[in-house]
């Protein structure tokens, strides 16, 4: 692995950690608002998931020499941007941001899998295999669905804005990172590959979206 | 063990389980009033630790055929209360609250793991087993009261305050709930034992603030 991609690797691994570290408070945060017991523990036990994901990626940088603060550092004010302007209003919308985000950062943990050496491959399949919470949400959001048509028009919109809003935070990320960019061009071939990875990304969104009624 | 006895180990449970879903929330809003990502990774850290201790008692109390939101929702209000009584308005004070928590709750179950069934009392030396994130806490704290004497003796006062408010949500808690009262006096023996069960706990809160630099 030569400097510029092991620089790309920490860059990625740094994100992915600050992602689960701001994911784990917005759920923390978002728990607090649930209707119900049930609901609270659920939202709780997904953030307390992100945590583990966030060891797994800190011990693996510290076999690259790097703590996880320096590593997440870059990435902070971007994620923190996405999650200011993605602040759910509503409890509903607290579980379609849950899943919809876990979704996400599922589908791209997948995508980086085959990109990176193999320990860090091996770790982002162990990330991968230790999530689905995803029932809980989907029958929750459906239920409220099937009973109000203007919730669903309004869950719809919001699922849709979801993704726009990470797509442009991750865009500004990329055009920041030179090295993290040439990676994520390499790892997926060439510029067309990317326009793939995206419509890759956008097609799964829809089937979550779907899956939660919300199509 | 009589219908009593298991009611009161339900109780006791699902005392436990509260706390530690309320602990998260509180731990996981304290976390984002951090100095640093390295505090707030710490005290994120933490939360998730309560979430794990969580999970193993509800599916504990699945055992008992008794859903954790069952099992919670008599402790809701008087933990509520303690936390509402003890918000940190510091992040200073955020540390000494999860120090003294953690090592109030390890002291309390330490006590109890006797008295119950012996799957139970597994079930809680394994939580026990699972703590030791204090070091941070020692040194931060530590630091901080050696430049500042101020800072020392409002922190030591807000120590206090932590224990004398838990006991008294404790004592709540133990006035409204028979078996979970008899089951106790049974556990240390008689009402003397319950005196020296305190005077146990008070001596061990004063070796914990004694290690923050507070005594």
């Amino acid at each position: 692995m030569n400097g510029s991609t092991s620089r790309a690797t920490v860059d990625l691994l740094g994100v992915l950690a600050y992602g689960e570290l701001s994911g784990f408070d917005r759920l923390a945060a978002d728990a607090r608002t649930a209707p119900t017991l049930s609901g609270r523990r659920q939202l709780s036990v997904m953030a307390a998931a992100e945590m583990g994901h966030f060891r797994l990626l800190e011990e693996h940088l510290e076999r690259f020499g790097v703590t996880v603060e320096e590593a997440m550092t870059p990435f902070v004010a971007p994620l923190d941007a996405y999650h200011a302007s993605t602040r759910p209003r509503t409890w509903l919308e607290s579980l379609v941001k849950a899943y919809v985000g876990d979704g996400l950062a599922a589908d791209f943990y997948r995508e980086v899998a085959g990109w990176v050496d193999d320990p860090t491959g091996e770790l982002v399949e162990k990330v991968l295999a230790d999530t689905g919470h995803s029932a809980f949400a989907e029958r929750e959001v459906r239920s409220a669905c099937a009973q109000n048509r203007q919730v669903r028009d309004r869950l719809a919109l919001w699922g849709r804005r979801l993704l726009g809003e990470a797509v442009t935070q991750a865009q500004h990320i990329v055009a920041e990172r030179d090295e993290l960019a040439d990676f994520i061009v390499r790892g997926s071939g060439d510029i067309a590959g990317i326009a793939a990875l995206i419509k890759r990304l956008q097609s799964n969104h829809g089937k979550r979206m779907a899956a939660l009624g919300l199509n």
